[in-house]
């Protein structure tokens, strides 16, 4: 079995570890006969895997008992809807457009309520983050809301905004565990799991108490509402109980580690390799404003489009795959997310000097 | 390795050469370097993995090109919420109250539109499927809905109602590929997998392409939205994808074995064996009109409850595990779903008759 060094976007690579357990455990887990997969979710096994799942995301994250953890379903894009028909009170909302995924969410809520784009870097293809140390807040804004990472475009809010008093919710998707948090800093903070954490299938939101609404009118779906999955402990039905239980090893592997701030420091060694030969390729160059560039997705051209394509063909024959960027950017798009080696970007690095020495 | 027999409800039993397979590719798929966790749902991969999916049930079950196979999330409390707010067009849909699960559906219902409960066997604690043939049909009822198996009271609808030409519309979580159906007779046919087909997480949704509508309102969530997920092959947004996977394997392991007319002989064989048993016993009875039993769900009693919880803790010593009965039936319940093998519904009555033979 050879493993590739997979630079996916998401879903993404996972432990090695983390799967080989998971392999071990499949037919019977820790001596119950039985699969994760086959168990009732009522059952004590199963309890105490989502219970210790929780522990540890909150262990890890330092998150206070003032706030819910919850284990849902359908992905940032049902966020989108959830997060307006929960939070909006006065039906106002201020969005932060730094890419695709901000858009949708924006468009999205204004469905459901007046959302006001109050800052965009749509103008430059949103290759940097916008100034948000002032902007022009919505007075009556139930929220701010920000997509905090940017995967596709490799931009990351190194500063929050200042949200004037406002609560922040922000979409942590592609940078979910990836260095320490302040979670006070936020009302609400949510991702899919599928890039840092576990497999795609199953949504983790963190949310401030206060914000967990108990007299949404009946156009709320049951299934939509936080209030339902926070009074039954993220199992009013079935939840992804497998997904779940792949995400509850990954936070073991990460306390094992160190934590976060252990696999903050790794990543930064991992992004410095990769960021700093780009910047002294004369072949390869980022395609970010600097200050704004993010340690999980790493997008790069060489400016001339074949080139990219026959870089992406040859380094998927020598064992690096998914570099292919995203249609809206081109060129390549490296994703080293907390469970990529460092050794794998490395490898990358000496690969993409050899590319270049070929094909200068 | 001993693996136990496993009569849960769900999530429930898996074919053991399913898992076998889904732990020896957990690392490396198919010759990919990687899991299928680890996969872009945008690979050509991972699209063969779902293509090959939908081909596999669509042939299991004779699917009319007319009709959509979508893979959601969210589970069947999710698709209450779904069903009318995007199939009532007059707001009036018909529901047929065999359990808790059709009582919840009713009951979401009723937040979108005008739901009538226009028949229920509530008075006898649903053992019981109420006579369908002939009901006050609502005039503009835009669907009749029923569950038609029902998890919890282990009744069956062996007759679907007359819905007097309107559309039908069936929860079948837990007869979901359990014999052949009649697709053409339902306008859509749901489920959970996490019964027959795969983890939790998945809910396969089987719809008339003229159900689909295009024209809601903004109030539905775009995730909400049959259209939304029909239009981009259940890839609108990430998918859950491991767990299609394994669907994808169950499907391949029913025709492996023959298909839905030989699962179908195979569970009529297990539940026989049960029900001779129980109609035989001087001690265990079942709890069901005869006529309604399920195949896949068969609650029982002794009708001394401190009886009851003694043969729980013994079969389960025994290797006989999730035999609890739900709290609102009392005693015992042993499902049994296309994975449970013969074996294992044959010995679990051995040991019933030896248990009835020292506690008589």
């Amino acid at each position: 079995m050879a493993r590739v060094y997979n630079f996916s976007a998401g879903p993404a690579v996972l432990p090695e570890e983390v799967l080989r357990e998971a392999s071990a455990e499949m037919l019977d887990y820790k001596g119950t006969g039985m699969s994760v997969m086959e168990m009732s979710h009522r059952s004590k096994t199963y309890q105490s895997i989502i219970d210790e799942a929780e522990a540890d995301i909150r262990d890890l994250m330092q998150i206070p008992d003032y706030y819910k953890v919850l284990f849902l379903q359908g992905g940032a894009s049902q966020q989108f809807a959830m997060i307006p028909m929960n939070l909006m009170k006065n039906g106002v909302a201020d969005y932060i457009i730094t890419g695709q995924w901000a858009k949708k969410a924006y468009e999205e809520a204004k469905k459901f309520g007046k959302a006001n784009a109050i800052a965009s870097s749509a103008d430059k293809t949103y290759q940097y983050i916008p100034d948000c140390s002032d902007l022009s807040i919505s007075t009556d804004a139930d929220y701010v809301y920000i997509c905090e990472n940017n995967t596709i475009y490799g931009t990351k809010f190194w500063q929050l905004p200042n949200t004037k008093g406002k609560t922040l919710v922000a979409d942590v998707s592609s940078c979910f565990l990836s260095e320490p948090v302040d979670v006070t800093k936020y009302g609400l903070i949510y991702g899919g799991v599928q890039k840092n954490i576990g497999p795609a299938g199953v949504t983790i939101v963190i949310i401030r108490e206060d914000l967990i609404a108990d007299d949404l009118p009946d156009s709320v779906p049951t299934m939509l509402r936080y209030a339902t999955h926070a009074e039954h402990g993220s199992m009013y039905n079935t939840p992804p109980a497998y997904g779940i239980y792949i995400c509850g090893k990954v936070f073991k592997w990460l306390k094992k580690i160190g934590g976060l701030k252990e696999i903050q420091k790794h990543n930064e060694t991992k992004a410095k390799v990769l960021y700093d030969f780009l910047d002294r390729s004369e072949l390869f160059h980022g395609t970010v404003e600097k200050k704004d560039r993010s340690l999980m997705n790493v997008p790069f051209v060489t400016g001339d489009k074949a080139l990219d394509a026959k870089f992406i063909a040859e380094a998927e024959a020598a064992g690096f795959v998914n570099l292919k960027g995203h249609r809206s950017v081109g060129g390549m798009r490296a994703s080293i997310y907390n469970a990529m080696p460092l050794e794998g970007v490395e490898k990358l690095v000496v690969f993409m000097e050899e590319f270049e020495k070929k094909n200068r």
